[in-house]
């Protein structure tokens, strides 16, 4: 029996559920590395038994974070069309050879970003950003490589600081950075010349959920007349979403808030924590991903696109995303 | 000759008229089915013929409701790629099918739609709709049952007042309902969660034709941020409005708006009675169908999806749709 | 004693309750009315007697209907200065001038507005009103006897529908008039040329409080840049929201909003009917009074025009103002 | 000579200056009771002398906090016509009745406040409140004790965090509070009712300059309808810019946004801490003073009844205003 | 009889008419002298004739541009409580100390706004003008040289192009100037600091009108949160709009447009030319009078200042305006 | 050798380049005839050979008008799929037919365009359009002559002053027709119906690169909810905007800004005179293309169907697009 991949695959399950493996891109590949890690030594006897085996193995990644869009779309892109496959050999080849097409698609796509980006920021730009945010940050080093980028001003993106990464990032770059607080982004918009931000998960009708806050930085870039471009690789494109779901937003309780140094000096104080905020399309110029620079409203076509699905809209779709994770 | 298949065509077309049969869902199936009706007795001899024949069937049933959107696509659904069949036996079958697919989708919608829009509204949500359409109904009534409606504001909707069978079918499932004055929606809109209404026919760039006063709801609920959503079979999507046709609104006279206990009370006043307003796609958060829960700006895009068109938008549609109203 | 006088008091005050006098200007100029009657006819001993029996009158008519800003003004206005006489015949001669000066002056109000809201619509305008407001319709009358007004639109105004009345009214003058329902607003707001209505209330801070719809129109108006006016004597201003109250709006109960012919058959259904709402003064762009036409913004200053304070803003007014109806 | 009560003047002018007297009235009442001390020990020979070393105390005092509009004006008001008088002792004594005059009406306005504020809450509602100022703190604090306030969010307030002493200052009084970050602001504006903040200083054309982050706070109200008031003392008003100045913005330097337990470790970057934002009239329903609930558009005439001018504005009296402090 | 004196009245009023004496400022202190050199001469024997000569004359002066503000203005401040005096001589000695006054006062205005004003533009600024005003050019200018303007843009102005006189103006001062089409202003807004402008008549709502232009360029600012100035001196200000008037439009035929190498080359082309437009107030940040700095919403205010009204807002004003032009 | 079709192909180059052959749909006709015409008397060894020359005639006429988005989409759509073929006479074949259908269909998309948006005009519209547009044109003539259309408002269109063009084309075809300068534009937008537009270039986020001046009028457009509509043929869609790439706006120079009769006559004054200004597709109700009228959000879908791309966005699409161009 193949246990010894079984016990690959819940270790891998295991790094991402206590974190060890994290961020948006790393899970994704993870699972799909533990996918075709598991299809490689498989040696049961029938393509049914496989299918299941499979089946479970995709519901034990998946249910490491349930709500991550980027696991799930690693997960499914990996399995897609392996079950059309008449024979075990034929499966454990598309599965392995989609595998490989994910993470070296996932690799390429922040490069194409950076490219893709740093063509929307004009020469001699002050640019704002929140959080911190790898394909935002891959645009806005690669436009300042250009030549186009004169300043970056970071918000500080409390409770967790990320704003801290950030500034200390582009500074050991040599991009000049300035840090501000996150309550002082309306008082600099009319110095910036574009925002520039990343997204934890895009919905199908076009709006973005990132970072708390970010939904600010829109509202008041709007309000400016200055562009607001959101930056993300077309995993972060939630096709449940397209099934109706809202995305439910973690609230992360109130240790991050409350002061660090007196975290229980509160008494009868309650804290909300919530970790995203959802910034609606209309504050959205465009949307920088991998297939291109899109608007947001163009969001379904990005996911039909990720999963190669020729035809149009269709009933049947969404379910058919399901059957993977039906089995738990 | 198959006399009584015809006669049997023309009292369906009579009864559409006549609104005997009414609902956008009930005229478009029973079109559907008077076609497959006519196909299956058909005796003529060559292809030639049954096309022709088809066509002054499809011409028959379009004139009774020449602007309902439902009905012309009902027939242009059950039609599809008959005229490509060689035998006037594949052409009789594959017309009968489609009748039967339009049919069985028409019924699945609402389902899926119930499904999909139900999840749109959060726990604890005061909901607003306006006039009586059955896509929102069915979307408030399972959100009920799932636990998220705590009540529900039912405008009256002059000057039919079609918010009274709406307050009455709620009360009547226990669903806590509240009646006011169509001009009245600004004053509570502060207090709603969201907003939740259908539709009569959606245009190819996004504007949703419904209900007079559903506009005034739109903008109201975009005034003070609360979601606006639109809930519609596909089949509401308008093919016409993508060549450029405006959707022409009726006016129904008089009568409805003066008093009815003295319609003739007021000599020297003219009335305008308009069935329909124009809410355009910026004042709608998504809309919600069958084959997803989309922004507006994916109408053209629902349409290819209605008639499977695989391929790009294109100059030909247009013409095509319109062949099998052209003997008329 | 002077029984006679406080029994005429008395039937005005029951006359205001009844509504057998309604009407903003009619009941402020019967309480105005009502105090010089009492005061002419008043035998008393002391000034004190006759400030507390001033005082008393005032609130019993102040009684009748308490949250009637033009009642209140029309009492404060003919008791003002009064308790600053020596004597018995000074404040008795003092308060019956007061008295005629107030019905003179709101007589003249209305007049006064017709010739300065007139100037405001241009040659050729399509006007549309809401409700049945005095002051609106002298105004566009008196424009459309000027030659400017080419046509009025009025809308229904439920649950009331006083634009039955206001339909009539034109109608009977030969202006061209068109009904509409109250829903329809949005749908012809783009063929308005400017949209004219009246007041219940005018806050300090610029806010009109009218006819339930009223900020639907404003809205829509504001929406599509057309001008929007309001056309209130300087009585309707409210001294009180300047010391912080809200304008309470009455909810008129069930029966209004129902169907008059089947009033019982709602079972379950719950009725919501406020009578006014609120519209912001950011989208007024005039209110014509009669001391001129000015922004909303300038609220305060009509208040104490009206009331004649020369100085600045100051604390004490407002306690000064509750003096007269602290005996009750 | 009265050379100790120079030395206590210069006291109060330190005790300013090092923050130990601090908060907008208390400075202000601090340099009002200076001037009067200084006064009631003058012993001087001329009139001319007085004047000239009130003056020159006045200076001293200015000059602790130069941009403290409320210092300036509890100056201002303590000196008013003081010129005017023809005696020393007709100086003294004028100046010493405006001090306690000064003192008294700014501990009434602060329960003026809160009456008039309290009242503009609604019952049930939810609150949100940024920073830790003391009249918005009374107002929401007196319509709790009137039952209206179910709950109140307080913002975090970065970089100094006041939003925690507000949090304990109101969970000490057992008013249920909730504590956010700051940009988790728009993310919960639909559920508040009003937001309610102070002031640190208000412009002749009805501008708040208060806490950075009050504008981001006024913007998302706007968005979504939520009303916006703020709660300040008249002498928050500023003159000085009716003759054009701009209120300059302090920048408090990169050690309050530096993460404390390790400030030195941004090496490259740079860091703006500007202390205030400027929020624009348009985002404010109403200004809460002593004088009144206005328009923000009403500055100019709270100015005016700040200093009791009875005329109409005009040009000179600007220059008045800055004789005091020419001398130094 | 002082036959001379009205020769030189009419010769005054003849260069007002044919533009040979032109500019508001130049007009209106052209009328003021004229009246009181009248005066001066003016050997009649009673109070009576006096008057009636007065009014005779500054109806003539009036006349030569109805639609003057300015012109109309200084007359009435001229001519301001001259018939409350008893004598001739003290008729005589009042109209010449206020003809004095209005004509210093009117020089001293420019002065002041260019103070004031230039403190709003801030250091670096680039600032947009449109057209050829003489206020707005003395407030950058101003702002030039106290080093806060870094660049001028200013529009062509088209159909007179008086931005060819502003750009040599700005140049010849040595002040960086870029001149760019009207089309071309959204284009560049928001490279813009500030945008400020002149007037040619304010209405008591606040609205400006000034050169055709000029509310686009609001409108631009305002959708790109760019600060929007307008200087005028408060004879700019209109009591005629008070009173309801609308400012009348004038338009100047089609040679100004119409290509001037070939002006009679349109056949069938109509053209149409209005001089100004109207810019309503909520796109207005501040006015710049010698008054102060004021929201546009003060502007009732500004117009009592201007004639020095001390008590509130009353009906009798304007009647009391017209009674000098009432004879002709 | 085939010099002759050498020599043609680079005078028709020459003939783009000095602007002897201009017009968006023109150029774009002449490249596609060079390609065929030098296909066909092509007389070459090997395929490998005749997609180099093919690749260098591409290069050549591309870099004529580097940036005219017609040029490069007539080679791109005369070339595609030409390097699939496996023989000479294939890859000849292909291309002549190529050719031949993008001519046709460019003339085909005029009609199409004319007949679809004339339908969006509602009888009795006054229509307002800008530069000279030959599709917004065919649209605006083709409704007239539907009746639909009862006047056109033409701007200037400074500084090339094209509106004279339009003018006078209207004129000459009985279209009532009045010419206003570019500012008045925000004066008369009331009186407009729809506002009808070319464009030069759109994007795939649906922006509209159009003649300077082209976003001041869908601001005032928007503004005033008047519905703004562009027309375009498919070939002015940029797939190099998909790839991140911001459209370059030329700047003219002074010689068209400044007075035509004095040009040198600025001295020290700098004139910018873009060509262009970008529409955001917020102000866009619709896009009239010959494959339809949709929302510019469909734009990327649009280049889809222009390529009839048929699966869905992909990653690898940029770069096919550039290797005709790869080798100059």
């Amino acid at each position: 029996m193949n246990g010894e991949a079984w016990k690959r695959l819940r270790k891998t399950a295991d790094s991402i559920s206590d974190m060890s493996i994290r961020g948006a891109g790393k899970i994704a590949r993870a699972a799909a590395n533990a996918l075709a890690d598991l299809a490689r030594d498989w040696d049961g006897q029938s393509p049914e038994d496989l299918l299941a085996d499979i089946s479970k193995a995709a519901s034990i990644l998946h249910e490491t974070r349930p709500s991550a869009v980027s696991l799930r779309n690693g997960i499914l892109l990996t399995l897609r069309d392996v079950e059309k496959q008449d024979s075990i050999d034929g499966m454990k080849e598309l599965l392995m050879m989609r595998s490989d097409e994910f993470i070296s698609s996932s690799h390429l796509a922040l490069e194409k970003i950076s490219q893709f980006g740093a063509k929307r920021i004009r020469k001699g730009s002050t640019v704002l950003t929140h959080c911190n945010s790898s394909a935002a940050l891959s645009v806005i080093y690669q436009a300042f490589k250009d030549g186009r980028v004169d300043e970056v001003y970071s918000t500080e993106s409390r409770p967790w600081r990320q704003g801290h990464i950030t500034a200390r990032w582009l500074a050991e770059r040599e991009v000049p950075v300035t840090m501000i607080v996150d309550s002082a982004v309306r008082h600099f918009m009319n110095d910036m010349d574009i925002v520039c931000v990343g997204a934890d998960t895009i919905t199908a009708n076009g709006a973005v959920i990132n970072k708390i806050g970010t939904s600010q930085l829109a509202l008041a870039a709007h309000e400016a007349r200055t562009p607001f471009i959101v930056c993300a690789e077309t995993y972060k494109f939630s096709m449940e979403t397209l099934m109706g779901s809202l995305v439910e937003i973690e609230d992360r309780g109130p240790k991050e808030v409350a002061d660090p140094l007196e975290p229980d000096d509160f008494p009868g104080v309650r804290f909300k924590n919530p970790v995203f905020d959802v910034t609606p399309p209309e504050y959205i110029n465009s949307i920088v991903t991998e297939m291109g620079v899109i608007s947001p409203y163009m969001a379904t076509e990005i996911i039909r696109g990720m999963f190669q699905i020729t035809g149009p809209i269709s009933m049947e779709r969404g379910n058919e995303d399901h059957k993977w994770f039906r089995e738990m």
